[in-house]
């Protein structure tokens, strides 16, 4: 396996006002090349202090380093970079060239200052940036191929894949390792893991990364080379008939828009009734664009007025049951769909907290309410402990997987309801 | 002052599947007392690896490092220190003391996983965790201070306000510096600079620290020592005499919750009526607890149907108009506000993209309405080019902010209309 080493260069890092996103970005490109990253290093915009961690990392073959190549007399990367390998900087032809085009497609012509990102460690291979300005360059060292990539976000991501992935394959044969993508939502990270360890008998070659991004989990599959594609296929479908509709898809398609584009293939409308969780699931729906597609309405209704006037829940119904309760829950569903004539309604009920719980009804406790053309489904969720945000959060996730089962298979729940008692609440650590 | 380095320990920092979180808020906590972070050094869960970053580190005369704690196998810090240090490991009586008392709290007995958080490098000194098992220690070595501290997000913070800044106040004297901060709404970072470059006349001392967090700034000024005090204080005045309403509040608070905030101490409430930014402003007004005080409801209108039947906005006026136009967003807020029996009313119709635009309407228009008991005001505001989930999160700031002056001075706009063709759009980078 090929060590490699990143560094990231910037006062905002070190002072702690930027997360370094950057570097996870790069360390996910290279292991999903096969490479072992061995250490991140981040360091300000100082000469000295960028030298010095450049000459540390070069006993390694491969070192990326972002940040500082921008015009300003902020960034000091090619200075660092140089003296790191005891380089001259040097007026690049290629450089200028790159930035002259560049700048040309903008109607501009080179100042003095855009010069300034001609100049590059001599001996530098200029890569170019297929966005902007600031060109990526590579840097043979000592057995080190150092790249140096641009640290705005777009540009990176398009030099990654356009410039980057071909280079680490002509200079070391790496090429992306096939991999499986599940998105997997409805069970922790800890029972999953138990789960795979006991029951799929994986190949030593297997890699499972469990990625928790809450209150879903990527979970990655990947197989060291392509001779394996095949029977890493066989996994994954393992996986998905261990999990069952828990899998709700594969690759990066988030569970809002999958929940969009059933909605959209089938020519189906949506409205929604929703209180505690406020504009959580219509701001997911319509995070995609397209949604008014397939997304008639949603009735946030905070007050028991609003639930009366907007839905046609009586009012008795609420004073009788509470507005968070099944016969409530029901009502919203039904009334949602009725009066926006849709085919399907989702509505949500609960107690987001920190305050408003009861004895009966402690913080955590949501109703979820579905309505198709021929019934109404309601089911009671507890998320007790959990912080009014992971709350809402795997509330909206909850009816989000209901309606995508609803629609699947004419039921909304994972399982019958004899089962639940021991079902833990759907999600994982990190609330 | 002071220099340190941060070490943050965990495989999943290496294949990119976590970003580094931790690092940067040690280094905002060490920032914030004027210790100057040099380097941040991130290594996988390796004794040698660890150990290696460690023996590099301790040259300085502060070394924080985090994560690898657990009581897991996999959770190596404690040799990786120790190997660093040359120390062996030893069972700690005080560590052991402080587990079976935060074992006990949860009517549990030390098991020999546990016991294992009690073994901790010779000589080491433990500080506790007030919220959980693994106890954060220090250790001096060679005129350098290594503090080692639970990875766990809530315990990490607990730590560092109630024993690690004591712990630096004792051994260095130093204490949190004097600190301002301004959050910004309504001009981008570039302005905002030259703005304070040009006219604030900031002493040499004055450190201004710009966070973006599209799409508002976090302005953060910061003195050496109390003795600045009353002279930062006086800065702040003048910056939020040069910026106006666009400083929406010191401190911490978020806008929605300031605005929300407005509403409670009023007695007022308010409805929503909106499209293109979906559930996204109601959600962003009941992330905070007690929202039910002051909303009574929102309704996300994607259709037009939904547009006439829930806010009775005219057939007429949509077909004449267009949905996305001023006369519909006037008649959203009116109808809004009439049908909830609202003090305010707040209503959004734009373009959010990438598809549905027009030359005349291009994706980036938004109209947006407010109504008070006494008036309607509706203004169109241009985010062109930006992404969809650029032009919401902008569209529901530039909403909330105008909601804000709304409350506080009678006018929802920050300057008369002749004055907004040279407005730029309100807003930073990092769309």
């Amino acid at each position: 396996m090929l060590d490699a080493a990143i560094l990231t260069i910037g006062d905002e890092l070190l002072s702690g006002e930027v997360v370094d996103g950057h570097a996870a970005e790069l360390a996910r490109f290279l292991s999903s090349r096969g490479v072992c990253v061995r250490r991140i290093v981040s360091v300000g915009d100082a000469v000295a202090e960028i030298a010095g961690a450049v000459r540390a990392a070069v006993r390694r073959p491969l070192l990326l380093v972002t940040g500082g190549l921008g015009p300003t007399g902020d960034d000091r990367t090619v200075e660092g970079v140089a003296r790191g390998t005891g380089r001259a900087v040097v007026r690049h032809p290629d450089a200028e060239e790159h930035l002259r085009r560049r700048l040309a497609g903008r109607g501009r012509g080179l100042s003095n200052a855009n010069l300034r990102q001609a100049e590059l460690p001599e001996g530098a291979v200029v890569l170019g940036n297929p966005l902007g300005t600031a060109p990526a360059f590579s840097l043979e060292h000592d057995g080190c191929l150092i790249v140096c990539l641009p640290g705005v976000p777009a540009e990176l991501r398009a030099i990654l894949a356009e410039l980057l992935g071909p280079l680490l394959e002509r200079r070391f044969r790496l090429q992306p390792r096939p991999a499986i993508r599940l998105r997997v939502f409805g069970i922790t990270e800890a029972r999953l893991a138990t789960l795979l360890e006991t029951e799929l008998e994986a190949p030593a070659w297997l890699r499972i990364a469990y990625r928790p991004r809450f209150p879903e989990i990527l979970l990655t599959l990947e197989a060291p080379g392509p001779e394996q594609e095949r029977e890493l296929e066989s996994l994954a479908a393992r996986i998905e008939g261990l999990l069952g509709p828990r899998v709700y898809v594969r690759g990066e398609i988030e569970l809002p828009a999958v929940v969009g584009a059933l909605l959209r293939e089938r020519g189906k409308r949506l409205a929604l009734a929703v209180s505690c969780t406020g504009g959580l699931i219509a701001k997911l729906l319509t995070d995609t664009p397209g949604s008014s597609e397939f997304l008639d309405s949603a009735a946030v209704t905070y007050s028991n007025a609003a639930k009366e006037r907007m839905l046609g829940v009586p009012g008795t119904l609420i004073q009788t049951h509470g507005a968070v309760s099944e016969p409530v829950a029901a009502a919203m569903a039904r009334g949602a769909r009725e009066r926006a004539g849709a085919d399907y309604a989702l509505a949500v009920t609960g107690i987001a907290g920190p305050g408003g719980g009861t004895p009966a009804k402690p913080v955590g406790t949501v109703y979820i309410g579905l309505a198709d053309p021929q019934e109404v489904f309601v089911r009671r969720f507890s998320f007790p402990g959990w912080s009014r945000a992971a709350v809402r959060r795997v509330t909206a996730y909850t009816a989000l997987s209901a309606l995508r089962l609803l629609l699947l298979s004419g039921n909304p729940w994972f399982q019958p309801r004899e089962e639940r008692s021991s079902d833990p609440p759907p999600g994982v650590a990190g609330a």
